[in-house]
């Protein structure tokens, strides 16, 4: 089995796993526990959440809200941020995103829509056009789940701010933690990460938050998280969330070219006569947006999957809403044809040279012999 | 080390976590994803809903949604329940629904609070007097989780509903699943559940619900969970939840009389010259909660800790308000003096007659010597 769907969830580390077992067989306490044994463990809690921190920020302006994922991450960020006035996000972003805000929408709160380029990327100059005095939330992903495109957040969050300092920036950085090296400025205020997209176990994400910034929680109760997220912490996932993210980090360098390269390759083994390429010349290397226009992608998928491959079309998360052409490619300006043709091949470092070629050879193979049926 | 802190979070059961690794290590797709394996996963998900909503109701007349703890599924219910007029709790509710109905009063929404009886339970007669033609939402929890009270929830949700037909009855019954036998009648609207209280990993809750009850989703998204929690879901943990509940309900009953007994045991062996207990005669009986009446809560829980003995005082989740007495036991009737001696013992079925005999010995011992130095 070649699997390419990293994108929407990765093959969790065994190593680190196994370094987090013992959160579940023997420090099981309860974080909130007065005894040695609780109280350890939210000392525990509280490193995971700098070391996490650490690695994209100064931990003196930034602190670590620990959550079940990265959508809950996205919901508490837009629905905490989102209080007042417009809300501005660009068209690519995650339906964690579009979601919430077509539900603040609901609410009274205007919602502004930023375009996005061919590649899915939000057009930066266009953007913080539209921010104005009333503007409470600008949300714009930092790597696009479907195409790849990797935004300047740290320079659209300046603009943003510069339009209107009050208004704070979230980003969705699901597809970016882990993969894209990068540091957080001061115009971040909020920030999503993800455990499982690393490698990590599912059931654990985190809102990266500016120290000084006042939000609410969304979940209320016990007041754990510094208040900010309440309900019994999930120890095992957030420990394994630190262990995946720090040992990404320790290679984060030599993956990037190990998956740049594997990603060149992908793409220079497609049949260029069968497929277009979306994802832009700037894209994450760890995705690799196709289009075999005029054929289905979800055809092609079951194909695949038949001959042992294992590829998304658009978003995972975007196959429970039964909509035939993902949104994000039809923004990107492309005709439904293409749209429908849509897969998303995303890699990780542990796959190899071997696996992309056969993967090729697959894709090649299933798209020629549809094509020839339809012909 | 002997651990009667059950009721703040239980060990995981390492038959249930093994026969759940599997969705860790190579079951770890997206259960969104279009191929096979990620349609499998699903369909585990669905079977597994279905399968824990049969140990307490008819699948013909509840859902499983599951979330990332009881306290989501108590956020999810307040706020998607109790959208106008005027919403009644129990005083002896969880901080999980305290905390959520003081936000919704900021909001505009009326918070009506019942009276508590001196053993912690909800009080029958004048909870329904609350409510009127402007009640949106009812929450009155199963089991109180300090003092062990059971609420006869079935028949206060048929007079909640003989006053008001359209009103939602919502209980948190984390304390009560897997250790009280019971079943739903379809007077109940919503049903607050946790895998971490029955030997289950943390990080999974669910919120049980009737099948014909359209409510919100409380995080939006990519629309998982049938559109009521969207959210890369947490496969291990919910198959985890699936085998320890299923697991629990094959012993339901063994272990009732095993706990009963040990509880029992528990009373019988303290000094009743340092001891008053605050739980009743119809509490669980996984939980006793007494009070070494004028001595402070806290040091016992170090002492007993230091002497390898652990317990709680009042609720693990209330640790973090920093107030120094709980709220329930003061709204039981009880004086500061007691309030501020509380203990809470709480079983699971694999304490032994042998622990509990040392734990009494323990606390005797504790709470004789700190008496002494106060003399």
């Amino acid at each position: 089995m070649i699997y390419l769907d990293n994108a929407a969830t990765t093959k969790p580390d065994g190593e680190c796993v196994k370094a987090a077992e013992k959160y579940l067989y023997t420090q099981y306490f309860n974080p909130s526990a007065l005894y040695k044994g609780g109280y350890g463990l939210q000392q525990e809690i509280n490193s995971a959440g700098k070391n996490i921190v650490s690695l994209i920020a100064n931990t003196e302006n930034f602190d670590c809200i620990f959550t079940s994922c990265g959508t809950e991450s996205d919901n508490q960020a837009i629905f905490c941020g989102g209080k007042r006035g417009n809300v501005v996000v660009s068209e690519g972003e995650h339906s964690a995103v579009l979601s919430a805000v077509n539900e603040l929408k609901q609410r009274g709160i205007e919602i502004r829509y930023a375009k996005i380029n061919a590649d899915g990327g939000a057009d930066k100059q266009s953007l913080p056009e539209l921010v104005d005095e009333k503007t409470s939330l600008v949300s714009v992903m930092h790597v696009n789940n479907e195409t790849g495109a990797v935004n300047d957040i740290l320079s659209i969050a300046k603009a943003v701010k510069a339009k209107n300092k009050y208004c704070l920036f979230h980003s969705d950085g699901v597809q970016a933690f882990g993969k894209i090296p990068f540091k957080l400025s001061g115009d971040v205020d909020l920030y999503t990460i993800s455990a499982h997209k690393i490698n990590g176990v599912k059931g654990c994400g985190a809102l990266i938050k500016r120290k000084n910034l006042a939000i609410k929680p969304y979940i209320y109760g016990g007041g754990q998280g510094q208040g900010l997220r309440s309900g019994t912490e999930n120890v095992f996932g957030i420990k394994n969330f630190e262990f995946s993210a720090v040992k990404k980090y320790t290679q984060i360098t030599e993956n990037y070219k190990i998956i740049s390269e594997l990603n060149s390759l992908l793409w220079e083994k497609l049949d260029k006569s069968l497929f277009i390429k979306i994802s832009g010349e700037n894209s994450s290397p760890y995705i690799l947006s196709v289009s075999a226009k005029g054929l289905r992608g979800e055809t092609i998928l079951h194909e695949c999957d038949d001959n042992g491959l294992l590829i998304g079309t658009g978003s995972a998360c975007s196959s429970n809403d039964k909509k035939r052409f993902s949104r994000t490619i039809l923004a990107c300006g492309y005709e439904e044809s293409v749209a429908d043709g849509v897969l998303r091949l995303s890699l990780c470092s542990e796959n190899t040279r071997e696996e992309v070629l056969a993967a090729a050879e697959i894709l090649n193979k299933v798209v020629a012999n549809r094509k020839a049926m339809m012909a």
